[in-house]
C-alpha cells in the first residue's frame, strides 16, 4: 500500500481539479447597503445542455484511519461541489486522468473545515471523506437524464495514515 | 408600524415563496456505499436562458432589534437560495404580489439554523436578517446578463420585534 501524502487545500493547487469554495477578500465586495458582504461567484456550475442544477445534503459518516482506497468514481455531465455546513475539515481524494483514460496516482487534500470543493465534470474522485464526526455537507450537482457515474476499481493500492492529516 | 409575526419556517408554510432546503427525511437514500446519506434535490434552481447558476458566500452581519423594514428588492431572472453554513438561526422576509405587482404585507419566518430557503424567480424579500452574530451563507443564485433586481420603498411602515423572535 502506497500512502498518499495529505496536502493543504488551496485554490491554487486544486485548480487542475477544479474550484474552492471559500470566502476569498478577491472575490467580495458588499451588498444590502453594505449589511453584507459577497465573495461572488465562486464555482463553475456545469450540468449540461440537458441537466439542471441539483441541490441536496449529504450526511456523511466519519471514515476510519488509516483509511484504505479501493476505488474512484467520476461524473462525466456536470461538476459537483461539496461545501460543509458548519466548520468541518475533511479530506478530498482526487485523480487526473491518463492517456488511458484511467485515474493518474490520487492527490489527497485536506480543507480546512471552512472550504468547500467544486469537482469539474469527469474528475476522478473518491467518495468524501469526513473525520472526526458526522459531517453535513451541501451539494451542489447535475440531476438529469443519461448516466452519469463511472466507477473504476484502483489497481495499486493507496492509503491515508492518520497521522499525515497533523502535518 | 406594523408589527409582524414571526412565524416557524417550514416547507409547507414557505412552499407559496419557494423551496426550505433541509435534510428531511422523505427525500433521503444512502450513497457511497451506505457511507453518507442523500437529502435529494431539495430547491429548484432557475436561471433563464441566458444565466448560469453562481455560488457565492454572503457574510451578513447581525440586525438590530426592533428592525423597521424599509424596503424589498426582488431577481426576476432567477431564484436566490441562502443556506447557512454552520447551525445559524435568521430571519427570512418575504412578500407576496399583489395585481398591481407591489408587495403585499409581508411574512416573516424564522429558521431554525439548519434550514436554508430557495426564493422563486421574482420573489418580494428583506435582506437577509442575520441574528446574533456575523453568519455566512451559501449563496446560489443567477449569475449573467440583463438587470435583475427591482427595489420597491414600503409605504406601510412594519417591524419585527425581538421578543417574537421567542415565540
Amino acid at each position: 500500500m502506497i500512502a498518499l501524502p495529505v496536502e493543504a487545500l488551496s485554490a491554487e493547487a486544486f485548480a487542475p481539479f477544479g474550484d474552492v469554495i471559500e470566502a476569498r477578500e478577491t472575490h467580495a465586495f458588499w451588498v444590502n447597503d453594505g449589511q453584507a458582504q459577497r465573495f461572488h461567484d465562486l464555482a463553475r456550475i456545469e450540468v449540461g445542455v440537458d441537466g439542471h442544477t441539483s441541490v441536496s445534503i449529504f450526511r456523511s459518516a466519519p471514515s476510519h484511519f488509516p483509511l484504505a482506497l479501493h476505488q474512484l468514481e467520476r461524473h462525466p455531465l456536470g461538476s459537483q461541489a461539496f461545501i460543509p455546513l458548519g466548520v468541518h475539515p475533511f479530506l478530498v481524494v482526487v485523480a487526473a486522468t491518463t492517456a488511458a483514460d484511467v485515474p493518474e496516482r490520487p492527490r489527497a487534500f485536506l480543507s480546512n473545515g471552512q472550504q468547500g470543493v467544486n469537482y469539474r465534470p469527469g474528475l476522478w474522485h473518491h467518495a468524501l471523506v469526513a473525520l472526526d464526526h458526522s459531517t453535513d455537507f451541501l451539494v451542489i450537482d447535475r440531476g438529469g437524464p443519461s448516466a452519469n457515474c463511472d466507477v473504476v476499481q484502483l489497481t495499486i493500492g493507496y492509503m491515508i495514515d492518520a497521522a499525515l492529516l497533523a502535518d
